[in-house]
Order: structure tokens, then sequence, then C-alpha cells
């Protein structure tokens, strides 16, 4: 059994080194660190313990790889137009697709490209960052929470898929939790995705000063509450409880720096569409104005126009 | 005939050296640089010509001031809440009130000080800057729109008094504007002001970076519509071509930073209640909730805060 990673950075960089490192046949698909990754492997310095991939699968170009039996997508959502052209080379028609992205309606997409593939909607909830060429620090967590992709949108189960899937991850050492209902999943983290990612560029903060601060959390709680009532117009029912529990929850980590501001000050593209532009069409197409949502979009794209404008002048 | 300036900044300054220049006998109270002004005189650099007032009358505490009978009030929003311990000593009970400040509500709470006084609301269309102690410079325009205040908010027209202040500033060569509708001119200025004076400081931006980007422009529009809305809630029907008028007008100015931004960069507190907090709470009593402001306002909030935290630490 073949498992292509598509796309090499502290993600799929940091699940495949594990994935690699317990005995599985693991082919990984690079950009920009593929000449350094082919000749001094990877590294990951993990909070619970180094891993070393001396001797590494690297790939330039999909048309090299062999077809895979399962494919896991860990590309910024920004590069999604490229998996159309990935996609048909690294994987077998029938192939199973993990994709751990950001945002809602990435599932779709592979959908899309490939009619007769079994995909499984992963949710990381992992601190790691790539802090040089092939090179991934892990700081903290690394739980996925899986669940299939139905084309009709409607709650999957736990299916055999599934459980097979997150069968191989557990023997890669990767905690795994299931869950029957990708749709809302995908829209529960949707809720401390749009509020976090978003003001943290747009303030300038990181996780701690926007729920220590009065006016920030205030606004969060609202951006949270859209949010909710959004996933509920699309016939998840997350619960008002919700919004307490996020809170809580951001209270209690580490402050941090969301990815979407590691991004920004790293001048790279922002992941509006997925993360932002998809929920408010979803949402929008069953009836329900994200008018909150919309502002800290429009925002981010005047912020990512700036910022990469500066970068190129 | 006496006339107070209470605040001697950009706004104070420019009008009240005019006016002492043309002959009227000026009352300046001034804060930091009283000493400063009472040795050396106040200048004021013009596009128009410089003027040089060499001996004033400055004061630092109202009580030294002779109650005059005409004050015009140019203190920054953010200090209005001294206005209480001023009015009642630097003007008589029966003068005539000439508010020169941004936003929405401020003639009410004169109007709470002074019951019998006369309240004419100015809006300024100045581009002046304190550039050092008593040294203002003046950059370009200068008009003041000026109407009379009610107490029941209702049009109060073309009145006798504000005739009468209207000739006294003409005679100070200043360019004014009369309207019978105060209540709608503050609307108007407000739909300018809520979207640029906030999203110049939330995206670090100039009038031209905000009105030629596409994004930025886009949520601008939606914000001005808003306050359109809000408008028409209290009884002011401004118009929706209004819209377009104050995209044309700004995408013709050469691209400043509004007030709130030189604010922001001096790390002086933001004018948020009387231009954010008080249009949410005046539309939000006539039924209206300004959803996009409000969010503006929460952004401005955290922002401030952390702003001036930055500066004691």
């Amino acid at each position: 059994m073949k498992i292509a990673v598509i796309g090499t950075g502290a993600v799929g960089g940091y699940y495949g080194a594990l994935l690699a490192k317990n005995g599985f046949e693991v082919h990984f698909l690079l950009h920009s660190d593929f000449q350094h990754v082919k000749n001094h492997g990877l590294l990951v310095n993990s909070v619970n313990g180094d891993i070393k991939l001396a001797d590494v699968n690297a790939y330039a170009k999909p048309e090299d790889m062999p077809p895979c039996d399962i494919a896991i997508i860990a590309l910024k959502t920004t590069s999604n137009d490229l998996l159309k052209n990935i996609l048909p080379h690294a994987v077998k028609p029938d192939a199973v697709i993990v994709t751990l992205q950001n945002g809602i309606g990435v599932e779709k997409q592979v959908s899309d490209i490939l009619p007769k593939a079994t995909i499984i909607g992963g949710l990381c909830f992992l601190c790691a960052n790539k802090i040089g060429p092939g090179h991934i620090h892990h700081l903290d967590y690394g739980a996925i929470r899986m669940g299939q992709y139905r084309n009709d949108e409607t709650p999957a189960g736990i299916t055999r898929q599934l459980k097979m899937v997150s069968d191989i991850f557990a023997r890669g050492t990767i905690q795994v939790e299931l869950t029957g209902d990708l749709g809302r999943a995908r829209w529960e983290k949707l809720a401390w995705n749009i509020p976090f990612n978003g003001l943290s560029v747009i303030l300038n903060a990181d996780t701690g000063q926007l729920i220590n601060s009065i006016s920030a959390q205030t606004l969060i709680r609202s951006i949270i509450r859209e949010v909710i009532r959004a996933a509920g117009s699309c016939g998840h029912d997350i619960g008002d409880a919700f919004e307490e529990k996020m809170v809580v929850a951001t209270r209690k980590m580490v402050p941090y720096k969301p990815s979407m501001k590691l991004d920004y000050e790293a001048k790279r593209p922002l992941e509006i569409g997925m993360i932002y532009q998809n929920a408010i069409h979803i949402a929008g197409a069953s009836g329900f104005t994200m008018e909150k949502t919309q502002m800290i979009k429009q925002q981010l794209e005047y912020l990512d126009e700036e910022n990469r404008l500066a970068m190129r002048s």
C-alpha cells in the first residue's frame, strides 16, 4: 500500500514522517524543498521525540509519483487549483483521499476531480511550523478529527473506509477521533477559525491578546454566534453553548498565532477562499447572510493585497 | 464681544487665529501648550498665507477666562467630559456655542450643561495639523458647514443666530455654508467618517489606498449604505446616491490620513464614543441596528486599548 503526501509543509511533513517512521511506504510531493529533501531527508523536531527520515521518496512533479492507494492532501488551500493536475497522476482513481486542510468545501473540490475516490475529511488540531527546508518544528497537539464525505453532504456515519484510514493513522501513532458528521465538524472548526484567524491578522494579535480583551472577546463571541447560526441554516445544529466552549478552550491555550497570522507575517497568500468565501457562499445558498464574516473577509482581502504588493515593490 | 476658543489644537488654533487676526477679541483655553503660547504666541503656517499672533489671550484654567459671548468648542471629543467644568466659567449662560467637533451628540452634551445657550453645530472640512506647541500647519480646505441645534432634534431652519455667527466667521475670512437641518448634516458627515476614520486605523491605510482597492471600496460602500439607512431610521433622508457621491469625492482628494489615524499614530485616545457609539445608540433608539459600524467600533476599541497600553509599558 502506497501513501502519497500532497504538499510537504508542516502538516504533510509531520503526519507523513510519522507514517513513514512506522513502516508505511510514503511518497512525498514537494515544491521548493524538493532538492533539499531529496539530498538530506526530512527532519521533525517534535515534543514527542525527533524524527529523522534520511531516505525519502521525494518528488518535484506529480507525474513522477507512483499511483498511490491513499493520498493525504496537505497543501495550503490557496494552492488547491493545482489539485486537478496533481491528483490524476499521484493516486489511483478509486483511491482514499484524506484532506487535512482548513475551511470548508475542500472535499467537494476533490470529489469533482476524482468522482470514484473515497474522501475522508480531517481536521487537524496540530501546532507545528516549517522552520527550514524539510525541517518541521512540532510544538504541541497532533490529533485529527476525521469523517467521511458524501456527495450529498449528509452525515456518512462511521464507515468501513473511515475505520480503515483511522487504523492506518493509529499505526502511525497519530491520535484520531472519528465523527459520523463531517459537515458539522467542519462548521464547528469554522466557528473558531473564522473569528480567530481573521482577527489575529486584522488586529495584529495572538489568541491570548484577543481572548483577554473585553472588546475583542465581545466581537469574537458575536462572530461565533453568527457561524453557529450559519451552520444551523445548513442543517448542522451546533448549539448555543458552543460559543462559551470555544472561549473557555481558547483561554486555556498557550497564546499563539493562528496559521493565517503566520501566513500574513511570511507574506504568503491568506486562506480567505476556503475559510471565509466558501462559508459565506454555502450559508448564503441556505438563505443565511454572514454579515460579520463578510466584513472580516473584505478586510482580509485588502490586507492580503497590500501585504503581497509590498513584497513585490 | 468676546469669543472663547475651548481647546487650541489644529481646529481651535486655526479658526481662532483667523478671527483674532481679523479684529475679534479671542480668548484661548490651552492645556499642554499654555506656557509656550503665553510666551511666544500662536503660529499658523497656512496655504493661504501665514498668521502670527504674538500677543495671545492665553489661559490654562477656565476660571481665569472672562465670561465670553461666543465659544468655539474644539476639544477632541475624548475630552468632552471636561466641558461641564469649563463652560460655566468660560461663557455667559446665554452664550452662543459653536461646536466644531466630529461625530454626533455633541450639541446635546452642551445643551445639558448650558440649557439657555444657543448652540450651533459646525462640521469642519479642514485639513490642518498641530505640528508643535502653538504651531499649526494648515494644508488645505477650511470651510465650515453650520446649522443650529434644537433640543427636540428637529430641523431649526436658517435662524437669526445662525446668520449672526456666520457673519462673524465670514468677517474672519472663514468660508461658511449654512444648513437648516443640522441632524442631517451630522449624519452625512458620519457616512464618511464611520468608514474612513475607522478603516484607516484598522487597515493601516490612507484614503487613497482604501478607495483604490476594490475590496476596501466594496466594504466602504456597504458601510456608507448602513449609515444612510441608519440616518433614514432617524428621519434623515440622505438618499442612496450619497454613496456614489462620497466615493467620487474621496477619489478626487489628495490621499491623506483621517484624524483618527493621526490620533492612533500619536497614541492619543480615539474618538470612538462620539463617532461610533453615539451613532449606534441613536440609530438603535430608532430601531435600527448598525451591525457593521458595531464591528468597526469593537475592532477600534481593541486597537485603542492595545495602542495606549503599549505606550505605558
